[in-house]
């Protein structure tokens, strides 16, 4: 179904549920807000992309960090559950304390003997480092890009361009892995070389740009880049 | 508790739930989908609303009918609901026929007395100036704009400037309407004078740019146009 891959020169991942699994900012919210936690959590994440995206149309760029406390006090706000500074800062701190998807440190010890990998995602330097210094996978990347450097939040082409400049290869030898098929939708539109990990079994997204390749878990694209 | 309004010069509506009501929509859905009805038209409008910041953000312009027809495929494809073309061509021709809210032709006529009325809203201008002719308010406004002149969705600042350009009005004395907490946010951003109509006692969004004004039916607006 996928064409052969390009002879790539480089990954670039996506890392909110693409490395690092976010379910455990769900499982905080229920102790936060027991029977409640569902409902905080998928509204939090949807709020924190929402803003993401309308702020980065706004043409203004609070970052990343802010925006997922603004997205929080706005559910909590309206599931009129109150919400003390003190849970806040609990539960946006889940975001330095993320653990990395079970294969990823294995595929991605064997991925960087092969290719230069980087990290690129919405959220700001100081998130990235810390959760990628928490799991200890520093070593393994060759850049840790924020959307910060850009100005802009993902899907604007912008963010993607930042791969390109600091990888230093062409658009299409540049392997991008995002789980976020909207994010995944975006890279394709710009032109790089798409692997969607659709880890949760989801429904294509119709915004006309198809990835390359779809898998389930990382490891499966150690075979794809030769790794 | 809002700062008193200034010298008007126009008034701007959106059009989709601040003065056509959306909720013959999901009557439709429930028409089709027996059981469903709420689940389809609740993830219909959120993907018909994300695909336009997606689209926007990722520099592509496809219209607002087909953006709406895409969120109608996504929703019944996530729900595992089979939709047959004829199906679609209903649901997605429902946008043609929504009702005005009730108030919305008495509290028009008077403020079309007093001030040049606008509509200003990401459909296409044959979506607007149908469902507009449905409703005999045609006469009531200067201009009809769809997004489509500016190349983009709401809330990008050239959606924006577009009603600045047609009413030739500094950007301050024009009055934007809507019921859509996130287009009043980006309408505040870009510098117009905002009125938001809470219609459904929502919270406030989080985006840092809180309305002018906020009110809860068009009636109100009466005496704050001085019509």
């Amino acid at each position: 179904m996928a064409a052969a891959s390009p002879n790539l020169a480089a990954l670039v991942f996506d890392a909110y549920g693409t490395l690092y699994d976010v379910t455990a900012v769900a499982a905080r919210c229920a102790h936060h807000f027991p029977g409640n936690g569902p409902a905080v959590s998928g509204l939090w994440r949807q709020k924190q992309l929402e803003y993401s995206w309308l702020n980065a149309l706004m043409e203004r760029h609070p970052d990343f960090w802010r925006l997922t406390e603004e997205g929080l006090r706005f559910a909590c706000s309206a599931l009129g559950l109150p919400l003390s500074d003190a849970a806040a800062a609990d539960l946006i701190g889940e975001y330095l304390k993320l653990s990395a998807y079970p294969e990823v440190p294995g595929a991605l010890e064997r991925l960087s003997r092969k290719l230069p990998l980087a990290i690129l995602s919405n959220g700001t330097r100081t998130m990235l480092e810390g959760v990628t210094r928490h799991n200890g996978l520093t070593e393994r990347f060759r850049h840790i890009l924020s959307v910060d450097e850009a100005g802009v939040f993902k899907p604007a082409p912008r963010v993607y361009q930042l791969a390109v400049e600091r990888l230093g290869a062409p658009k299409e030898r540049i392997g991008f892995v995002s789980t976020n098929a909207w994010d995944a939708a975006g890279a394709k539109s710009f032109g790089l070389h798409v692997i969607w990990i659709n880890r949760f079994k989801r429904p294509r997204e119709r915004l006309g740009y198809e990835p390359d390749r779809e898998i389930h878990t990382l490891d499966e694209l150690i075979p794809i880049a030769g790794a």
